[in-house]
């Protein structure tokens, strides 16, 4: 089959490689209908993410028709449109049986496209299947459901209900990127009075407008400590969510929340931050961090059944899967593509 | 009157003074019975808290007997026993509408000997008298009672609930002076499993072991972390409690817990801190920070009405309301005297 | 001034009597700008709530302007324009320093129209004023905000937060009534997946489709049973709100929730119900009932400023202050009227 | 092998029959080194409980050792010292995956001794063994971890947890048989100001006595009501836990309770109760019912392993398992044996 191949920093290709085989009996071959790409293949094809080693398939994101199972999985079977998560859930260790799936000890977490060969491929080796895998609701296209595979509930777990969205909040989001933008689709669901999102970009803001943000902040020309303020008589945000990874935004998130307040990371950092405790020591705020769990799935897709997440505006590109290549030269090109998910789908 | 008073950095004298009287209608009179000092009137006599400006009279926590009471307070009456909390709450505001006292708007918040005249005198003013004043229970002395001004709640609350420490949890308290204590003490309510308290005193390990930590580590010469991790299969522990004030100990907090695990920082900071979110970003970790509101005075009372709070153990020293210097004196010296809380009572 | 008296069960006029001057320092005197008729004054008029005297005026939902103020009540001044609340709350009681003023024990609660004099008048005399009014926000009706004085919080916290209501549910509203469609109000603003309205009547389900129910069933000619668990596999609501108040509704209530649910009681109830313990007890339900608090005015509040409450579709029919007679006549024929809230605004 | 084999109502036997054998690849085969008999199985006995048919062998409740495993299951393996849980736990289902284990939809749930073969046997099959057992630790005797296969989590999840029981709190256990004594032992692990004990018989409140409640009432001659109300200032108790499983001892229950108190119905209900919603409408509880989950197992099992549970003292009866039928005479006859839980241990 063919599959998009990690060859070291700076280099892959679309290349013919043996198809998957069950090598568990808890493991699901899949065969890959729609898969995406994700910031993250970026990171790693930067040679940031050293665990990935040549060789490897990237992609952690499908939605796919289940071709076999293991003897273990009794609870989907050959012909199944499932959602294959990011994550991998071994559902019996210490974590997993308290929902923690991202910080699964048996052998999951986030392995496809990392540890284990992933999904920007004609067919994939889902392992722990039986726990790491969801059915697509009739009514609710491969593309839609594909935004549930990482950025809806990235944006959901780690954002909105980390931060504890509650109607009435004012939310500010600093990152419109599609994470972000996930987020604010995450924290509409809550009835929050404001949604401000914040970013460097015009064409970002834009969007975080369509996605339903009722005030953007363009921070290089802005202040939005200020613009936070005048609407929350000078207190500051209640929910502010970081989805951009860099220490100045965090930094910026810790200051625009009020006392009391919640501050989400969702962005991936490789450096550390500032943290003023000598100013937030007093200021009653609780600041958590997180990697999605993918708990949420069975809610999001709920909601996608009923037609309460418009999902597929995430997808601005379209792409046959054999234009991988291609794929990823436009989302690589994001601040003049436009790109926020790009869609690679099976031809027949 | 007698009463402490503050005449610049390091610069103050008992000295005669003129009595308080009822300024607003929301105020009572209370004379003083049990009054202490804590580790933050130190910091206002070097000069770190600005807002405190000469001729104020200290202090922030005292149990008294009321003497006057203005018209709009209807819940207590001259004769009545009282705690006096150091937060004060208007009652009124936002927040302290949800009991987030510490962060009062209308006035109160911690404002006795800091922003108006405190509780080292023999008598004083307390504002809001109806919203920040306690009833002292039948059988509980002023001493014991006295603790619940500011340490007991401010362990419980800021380090113990905050932290979620819940039964089973392996809990890591650092630093034992007064506060991590009184955190130590919170936390045996909710049935921890191990409680590990980390100083650089051998004194103060000592003074936890007795308060109920079942392992203490001086991390001047043993690795808290191998200790942590030896106990808990690697992981970190479920909660750590930041008792100290610096930004070595937050990062070791930070450190010690398990992924899914919260830090609650009690200290008192006067620099930033380093946040290794390039590490803490994937590890689901909530951090949290707060002011004592002492919403939990009430529950705290009800269970040293039942004696199952010590809380007597805290006064390792007694004076006479009159030998406040000497009071200071041996408090701001409590490497050497193994000072934890100085009392200080009226005689008749 | 004028106001409706109440003189025993069946008897009410619209009466010249004094009008109301300051009593406590608490309290304030307003001026009625809109005020309007709940079904509990039904109640009281057929003398089922036998602590309402004859004399007495009533009505406990107003929107009006302040006239006087008590020397103690500082947070509003003569002139402003507030929401007086069902109910009220003396601010420093147990149950007060919690937020739970339904229950407080300082002489607060509902006692508007009940034990004291009420809103259906010219002017009213308001106790503990400053913790039992709200400002209205500039941009919003003085009739959309009285919606706030009982109807919304009522349907919110009562219905929609302690069942628990979250993104995804199936929730079924047992009843269509104000209180019913409050609630089906309070849910939306937690994105369900289906919202249920359940009645007798096909003009209250027509209007429950109007506010935001998806699915209508009335029960005198469908198995509300069948259709939930048609749209649950078979499971049963996650939430259901009864807002009936008779023991049939309830039962369906815990008939009608899934393993794990939620049953909210909002509904006034007269009589006792049976608890199907032989079958509820493997179940894992969480059964709740509540008198209003209106600790979420403040929240209600800021989405009517920002416009995402439609509150004023309530207000079926408007009528001058001294039409109160004619009010009374409308909002009693509900059934035939089609009455929700009769609004009831002061001629200059 | 041996085993204690269900005839019909009434009849039992200690009779040889083939041992068990993996069936599914989710299997365990597991040696009985401890097992004991619960209340359900006098009602199985008597029965009570149709689903169990003749030939059916009891028990739900074992501490044993691996055998073999199916090769599903990769968490345990033959020789390791397990509990095995009255609730087996599919770890795939909507329920499991939430940890609601009890609601299982994938074949699990109270299976164990009622839909197939149970633990009063020399060997037993344990189905999803990877997310039904439970390792045993060092130090830990069979005997005492026994105590966890049921009535230690029926106490805490379905009494201690659903009813919120919090540092200061009053709590009611209604019932001081082995369900309510485990209810107070998870109680004191909150530090509750009192737990009082009401039952009819002056035996168990003596056990209850012993187990940590610091007020009993014999209900037979004192009136409960009363004295919760002398100490809870005329309010009624924090929370109510009903451990009894009759109409009249649930209708305490809701009696006792605060406004704004908890009632956690922990019994085993054969009919149903009257719930006085004339009175509890306005008074904001919250009721639970619930079958135990077993999430809490890993937490217990943690306290029990620093000795800070003490489960040896529910045994108060010792026999070899070939004893069953004399166990079993003892345990029917608790109220003159004394009986709380009879252990049966395997003779090598």
């Amino acid at each position: 089959m063919k599959a998009l191949v990690y060859h070291g920093p700076n280099d892959k290709s679309w290349d013919e490689v043996p198809g998957p085989t069950l090598i568990d009996d808890t493991d699901a071959v899949v065969r890959v209908d729609a898969t995406t790409i994700c910031g993250t293949d970026l990171h790693i094809l930067k040679g940031d993410v050293p665990e990935v080693t040549p060789g490897r398939i990237l992609g952690h994101e499908a939605v796919g028709t289940v071709e076999e199972v293991g003897t273990a999985v009794k609870n989907i079977q050959p012909g199944d449109r499932v959602l294959v998560s990011c994550i991998s859930a071994c559902g019996t260790c210490r974590f997993c049986r308290v929902g923690r799936f991202g910080q699964c000890l048996g052998g999951g977490g986030w392995i496809l496209g990392h540890n284990i060969d992933g999904a920007q491929a004609e067919k994939m080796r889902v392992p722990f299947a039986a726990t790491s895998t969801y059915p697509v609701p009739a009514g609710v296209t491969d593309e839609e459901f594909l935004m549930l595979a990482d950025i809806l509930p990235t944006g959901y777990e780690v954002g909105v209900l980390n931060g504890s969205v509650s109607p009435g909040d004012v939310v500010a989001v600093i990152g419109a990127g599609p994470i972000g933008l996930s987020a604010i689709t995450g924290c509409l669901m809550f009835s929050p009075s404001h949604v401000i999102a914040i970013d460097l970009s015009d064409g970002r803001l834009e969007a975080a407008k369509q996605f339903g943000a009722d005030i953007t902040v363009n921070n290089g020309r802005e202040d939005p400590l200020a613009i936070v303020r005048e609407i929350t008589d000078g207190l500051g945000a209640d929910v502010t969510i970081e989805a951009v990874g860099v220490p100045s935004t965090f930094e910026l998130a810790t200051q625009l929340v009020r006392p009391g307040g919640h501050v989400a990371n969702v962005g991936v950092h490789g450096k550390p931050a500032i943290l003023h405790l000598e100013t937030l020591w007093t200021r009653d705020v609780t600041i958590t961090t997180g990697l999605v769990d993918t708990y949420s799935t069975p809610t999001l897709s709920r909601l996608m059944a009923t037609h309460q997440i418009d999902a597929a505006r995430f997808a601005t590109h379209h792409f046959r899967l054999e234009e991988m290549m291609d794929a990823y030269e436009v989302f690589s090109n994001a601040a003049e593509t436009g790109a926020l998910k790009v869609v690679l789908t099976r031809t027949v």
